[in-house]
């Protein structure tokens, strides 16, 4: 399952945590990282965190960067993955760079930070036992599916546009694939080694129990396939009729999309000069996209506390399941 | 008057915040900057800060630099002081650059660091509309008495052992000059622009209503001279006897220093080792440099609070006019 939290207040700094958890392991991944977004979670959650991953890095979205940095800067036995649009590499540069690193030789902390754009994906390697002084360049590769891949989730990119090339994230669990139970009951048959050979894509015959079966027989009758878990994150982006043309169809299956909500509808050209949405702009693609609901973050400073509901309202008008964050006035409860 | 306030917390991250305050103008300067340091202060005072001084560039001590950063970066009308060994202008440089600053042709702000050591400081200006990427040298010059002095402070740099060059600092307030209304009195005299004279330096003959003085005469008679508010802050050093005997005169009519106290003096090894402080070191060095008081304050945090108490019972037992922050565990009141 995916469990997400966002982080941050509304009209603050926001961003979003996710855990992709299938029972048998983990995958903790920061979607940005604005001032104050990691007072909420606990430190060893936060000590754990597998990827971050940048939509820009404009000062609301990296400002809670230090905290990070010092609560996993150096953890032993981690590899620490920042992706990002491109310059991310050379401003992570500078940050890693921004500290008196006298005992650097003396520690170790490896970390890889990663340039998308639309094409390909640029990685470069730093370490702390070099005082980050040197970008290693890994490889350049393009990009096709997914950024990268666990036992838990993948991640993709998604380009979007913001006074420049600025990044939204689709995750998605992998397929969950479950034996019927009731199936095998009818077949008589118990269960044991196969079954995990048949889950892993066995052909031909399976020995089951001293009898052989069809392995393509077994598998359309015992196992059953669901999607797993999927949200998306857009956060900062011009979102006009070609965008979100472009954008639906990438949001495709997801179930939850977190997005920027920074402009009521009132403010529209204000938006648009900003590269930034209004309420009822991210709703317009949630209902294009059909994605099964709506949940906004990063309102702007200019409007009021009083004036926040007034954003539900304007994107429930256009797609009703729309809701704020968990522990926002007026957010989901539970 | 010099106020000055302790930030953060015990075991955490500190820094001082001191307004020098002569009822015409202020000065405001912040030593150090931890993280969250600055959360105890209202926005339009940090807003207003003069100059950054800073001890060095471990994390600890520049952690809160992106909140404060965020606050001034582009602020109107004012210039921006760092100041800091050798090494902090390469460092600044770093911080500013970690954002994307796709915005700065169009932003302003002047950022001047320098870098100080025992003998000279180096000065480097950086613009935000050139979004920080050329450190402009500005000037060498050598070090002799204050780094600045501004109508309500001076401030002189102490070079500090630890680990290489970390600097503590001395600010007083100038001298202040106030008029003896008895004697004014006595002589028949009122006040008026003569007086301001006389304070400036007039020397020769003074018309006071009409009459002739001489003006070394009056000043010697009506002019009574203290010597203002002041105060030291040292962190993070080596005190040995050697150090001890070289900073205490350095701190002559200090009336409180602000130093820290790492370690208990059980952990001296400890301390020597990692070139820090015990709080009866410190209390050694407040008692041969003859200061009013002293604050303690950077307590490690291999220590519990229940164990705070006895870096206080430590240093008193050396320098009895000891005391934590106001604010803190058995600190200051009022």
């Amino acid at each position: 399952m995916l469990r997400a939290q966002v982080l941050g207040s509304p009209a603050e700094d926001n961003a979003l945590w996710v855990t992709a958890d299938t029972g048998q392991g983990q995958t903790r991944l920061l979607l940005d990282c604005g001032a104050r977004t990691l007072d909420a979670l606990p430190l060893a959650e936060v000590r754990a965190v597998d990827h971050v991953l940048f939509s820009h890095l404009h000062m609301d979205h990296v400002a809670g960067f230090d905290d990070l940095f010092r609560a996993v800067f150096d953890r032993p036995g981690r590899q620490n993955h920042v992706w990002g649009p491109p310059g991310t590499a050379r401003i992570l540069a500078h940050r890693f760079r921004g500290y008196w690193w006298n005992h650097a030789p003396e520690l170790s902390g490896t970390w890889h930070v990663h340039d998308v754009d639309g094409r390909e994906v640029r990685s470069f390697r730093f370490e702390l036992h070099e005082a980050f002084e040197v970008a290693h360049e890994e490889d350049t590769r393009p990009v096709g599916g997914p950024l990268f891949t666990t036992p838990e989730v993948s991640v993709e990119a998604v380009p979007l546009r913001h006074q420049g090339v600025c990044l939204g994230y689709v995750v998605r669990e992998p397929e969950r694939v479950s034996v019927d139970a009731s199936q095998l009951a009818a077949l008589g048959l118990k269960g044991g080694p196969w079954l995990a050979a048949l889950k892993a894509g066995a052909t031909g015959t399976l020995d089951v129990g001293g009898t052989a079966y069809d392995a393509d027989d077994l598998r359309a009758r015992l196992l059953r396939r669901e999607s797993g878990d999927s949200l998306a994150y857009l956060t900062d982006f011009r979102l006009d009729a070609d965008e979100q043309a472009r954008l639906a169809p990438l949001l495709t299956g997801v179930e939850t999309l977190y997005a920027e909500a920074q402009y009521l509808p009132e403010d529209t050209d204000l938006a648009r000069r900003n590269d930034h949405t209004t309420a009822a702009q991210v709703a317009a693609l949630a209902r294009a996209a059909g994605v099964g609901d709506l949940c906004l973050l990063h309102l702007s400073r200019r409007y009021r506390a009083q004036r926040w509901p007034e954003f539900l309202s304007a994107a429930r008008a256009v797609f009703p399941r729309t809701h704020f964050p968990a522990g926002w006035p007026g957010g989901e409860t539970g």
